[in-house]
């Protein structure tokens, strides 16, 4: 047992004081973990959009002062009352959603949308006790998603940690906690091309180029790049993208464009940008007769998708997914294995890697467009 | 071979000479059928709504004089040239959509749209010559979905055209050639439920409890059966249905109300009215997680599909289905095989008989909602 165990840790986590501004450095207190909750010291955690999107809060609940951060790898501390499957020592990926392994999601084989720890936006506390774990001078700070890794130690639900193979780098598998399994998930879990078809990708960020290379990995011949910024083609060949389309090369609508490249339509598309008229045109470049198209996306609250119903009826399927569609607990670790076996490549994910002190300047390669994923290294 | 091989046949036929005006019974003639075409002795047909649909031809092409009817059952007289797979005096269904066994469609084990006999409303002419088998004195009698099965005899592409056990009594299968087989389609084949599932079904009419009788035979534990017109809930019992919900008798969204008596949503819906709001309603109503709606009413031309996105981010599906996804050929001959085997019902479905010199008492059973299927029987 650590000498820390049931104690509160004081340490550094860069907090939001408000909308849009640097985090600061700060030392804060992490209250022990309760009932149900692991302590997690974090080695290494990374900067996702959803990250920037809540920091900014334009249109989101503010929800402030709050420790940002949820794709992260580190190792459990300490755990709380009736946890039995996670101990002091495990490394572990924590995520921003969860498994309760009670409700009728979790026991689905197809859902991962559990009733209880489904990802919760405007939630600044813990499910236990509705408190937060975080203080500063015992004022306290509020969680994001129920992971919080923009912080030395964390707490976190024991239904939202992964237990990992300790061999895996977690400055690596780290990006599997969000972006990288979402996208991947999208192709691999839902979509699910066969080898030798034809896949369109709708955004080449990180989550677009992970789903690229679920589809590299899944032996598709063609993997077309939808962007609109030309400039990411170059890079995304590494990731299995042998054609490019920019949406804005030409006067008429993108769907029309790949159905005339694809002799009708691609097999699969997937759909990373979350802007509307993005979503309306990977569902109609796929093929009638068999073509899924898979939303990824984000929305904005307002958006409304508006499409022929005859496009349904030529038997083309619309469907979403939800980081993949993995059950985070129950799935995550076969993905680092797959990682381990060298099935799925994440180097080429990490663009940048910053000290925890630097936090900021990850934030601003990420608004320069100028990161895919950047690296914090907690240990200076 | 028959007498009447390589001759004109002389028979009656109910010719629509206009929109919305009664059938005329006519002496017709009927040419000798052309590389890969077989002509068929009619013995049963019936009448789905797609007849009235274009003989009334309101918003449609209207294409007359025209022999309408594409529900039948018969026996092949002759074949033309090149056709192998069908002889004369073979019990089969015509098809208003086909398989010709080379394109993609055909090739793909998910889609039945094939490129060359897909479906065609405004065509009146064979594919072959792009001529009418059907001549009055000289003047062409135009085709309808390539099967034209208010006549004696008709000409039918050979991949429009299911050969069938020949004990199955034709007068009961023959409704099998078009609306039962869409609706229980869309269930078994599309939507899929498993035992002890929850189900949806919008429209109670024939296509609608077909659908309704794929879920009793899949073994759903609720079919809840949605309709504006109540009186239609008795009947619908036969079918399976447990439950019933009037849009009408509710201040609310049908959606919201299925949502509440089911916990969040039916594991399936089947939509089979062609509705758009009904349409939009069967795919709000499915559970998050994992829930499948399935589209297989006709929309109007220019209805448009609208949701709020994230309904399918909460891992909704939404698929459609053409003719229960089966391709008629090769999939009809089994179906045909699960009436014989007793594994589904389709008496129930015929609910009127006339003969064919009294087809026009079909079409007003239709109009007044009287009828689900009327079996019009050549023979006086």
């Amino acid at each position: 047992m650590s000498s820390t165990t049931g104690q509160v840790i004081r340490c550094r986590a860069a907090v939001a004081w408000e909308a849009g501004k640097p985090l600061v450095m700060e030392e804060v207190e992490v209250a022990p973990p309760q009932k149900m909750e692991v302590r997690i010291k974090i080695l290494y955690t990374s900067l996702c959009h959803t990250d920037v999107y809540f920091w900014e809060a334009k249109g989101q609940n503010p929800v402030f002062p709050r420790i940002l951060g949820h794709e992260a790898g580190g190792i459990v501390e300490s755990v709380g009352e009736e946890v039995t499957d996670l101990a002091p020592g495990d490394h572990v990926l924590p995520v921003f959603t969860g498994e309760c392994k009670q409700c009728r999601h979790c026991k689905s084989e197809e859902s991962n949308m559990c009733d209880l720890l489904r990802i919760n936006t405007d939630r600044g506390v813990m499910i236990h006790d509705q408190k937060s774990r975080f203080s500063i001078n015992g004022k306290p700070i509020f969680h994001f998603l129920g992971t919080s890794t923009f912080s030395e130690y964390t707490v976190v639900h024991v239904g939202c940690v992964a237990k990992i193979n300790p061999l895996a780098p977690l400055d690596k598998v780290c990006v599997l906690s969000c972006g990288f399994s979402t996208g991947f998930g999208a192709t691999v879990n839902v979509a699910k091309p066969t080898k030798g078809s034809t896949v369109a990708v709708f955004g080449l960020g990180a989550v677009g180029l992970a789903a690229a290379e679920g589809a590299r990995v899944s032996g598709a011949s063609r993997i077309i790049g939808v962007d609109i910024n030309s400039s990411r083609f170059e890079q995304a060949k590494k990731f299995g993208v042998t054609e490019f389309v920019n949406p804005k090369d030409h006067n008429k609508p993108v769907q029309e464009v790949i159905a005339e490249i694809t002799d009708g339509g691609v097999d699969k598309s997937i759909e990373c940008t979350g802007n509307i008229n993005a979503m309306i045109s990977a569902f109609e470049c796929v093929h009638d007769g068999w073509g899924v198209a898979v939303l990824v996306g984000v929305p904005h609250k307002d958006s409304v998708f508006k499409t022929h119903p005859v496009n349904f009826l030529n038997e083309k399927t619309l469907k979403g997914t939800f980081f993949g569609n993995y059950k985070p607990c129950s799935d995550l670790p076969s993905v680092v294995e797959k990682y381990m076996n060298k099935e799925l490549e994440l180097e080429k994910f990490i663009t940048h890697e910053v000290a925890f002190s630097e936090i900021n300047k990850a934030f601003e390669y990420m608004l320069n467009g100028e990161s895919l994923r950047c690296i914090i290294r907690m240990e200076e």
